[in-house]
């Protein structure tokens, strides 16, 4: 079993690897590999050994073909879909993030209870009631759930997503889901991220000052 | 010295706290409080300790006074000024995201490469060129910057930051920065946060065959 952190890597040095492609690069070492993602040549080593893929580090992996296997790894041959709850700015945003950046990982559709934007196309996908959320998730067969709501009605789309076969959820609502076991959830709290920067900023500024 | 950890928690009951007055709700006990963060009631007591608090437990406490103290605490009282690098589909999400949500982080200012940005005003601010980004940074008299570059660009870009006098930097470039001992950075990796979902979600519906 690979683990979390792993998986979060893998992730990593793939799109470290897509640069180095793009700049015409064609073979890396694990050093350079792990200094481009903040980690150690032992631990690149050991997370490429976990998914079975063995280099030739003599001349450094070929980029390409480790690309390659890590995609092989990580990535649904066929493509994940994804549906997303809670159309404001930051859904929007996550929308089009995506689709530049991840094609493979395909909002095919979105939920909002806003009349405004249901019936409507948002980012090319069909924003549907989010009243309708259980039989149209079952109908689109999809298993991924973004949550872009506010914290207050994050539970409740949660509840929905699970009975509507949902096993994987990335929530940006600020509050903490309730999940059966076999659910992954991932918590992504910009607030609370930038928050921290200011506390830290703030905090900062004071530490000249005895006791700060 | 108050934790990392703590101040992220400490962040998400305010927010808990502020929905809680929305619904017209006065008074809170801790284990309340503490099953809607996800967490426990003496983690939250512990936590208010850290920043002085004392309330009344036996009927719970002040809701207002409390999400006050916290603001208190955590806040620069006049506001943080912070910019914004790198003016895509995401760093324009994150500057109307953080002006209805936060508008005590205020993004004064965002910098970008790209002519047709340099000038006008994104999100009611001034879109400033990258070239001008240590001169501006100063002039404008900010510690905190926000990264929303592709990966090969965000070290050349926080060293820029770095070198203008800012202390605290979120990160939403899919790279580690190397920066100073006194500059705080925390990183928001949207797309390994959406990959590692995906994996997951492929993973389990792998589960029934053996040795996955």
């Amino acid at each position: 079993m690979v683990s979390e952190k792993t998986i979060g890597r893998l992730s990593l040095y793939r799109r470290l690897l897509t640069e180095l492609l793009a700049d015409d690069r064609l073979n890396v070492y694990s050093h350079e590999l792990a200094s481009l993602a903040g980690g150690t040549a032992p631990q690149v080593r050991r997370d490429l050994m976990a998914i079975g893929y063995s280099g030739s580090p003599s001349k450094g992996y070929d980029i390409a073909d480790l690309a390659d296997s890590i995609s092989s790894f990580l990535d649904n041959p066929n493509g994940t879909r994804v549906i997303l709850v809670g159309v404001g700015n930051l859904g929007r945003a996550i929308m089009s993030y995506f689709k530049i950046q991840r094609p493979t990982l395909n909002i095919v559709a979105s939920f909002d209870s806003d009349p405004k934007k249901i019936g409507s196309d948002i980012c090319d996908r069909p924003c549907c009631d989010i009243a309708e959320l259980e039989t149209k998730a079952l109908e689109l067969d999809v298993r991924m759930g973004v949550i872009a709501v506010p914290a207050d009605r994050a539970q409740n789309v949660s509840d929905k997503l699970v009975t509507a076969g949902i096993t994987g959820i990335l929530n940006f609502a600020p509050t903490r889901l309730k999940v059966p076991d076999h659910v992954y959830v991932e918590h992504v709290d910009l607030t609370t991220s930038m928050e921290k920067v200011a506390y830290f900023v703030q905090s900062g500024r004071k530490s000249t000052e005895p006791d700060a």
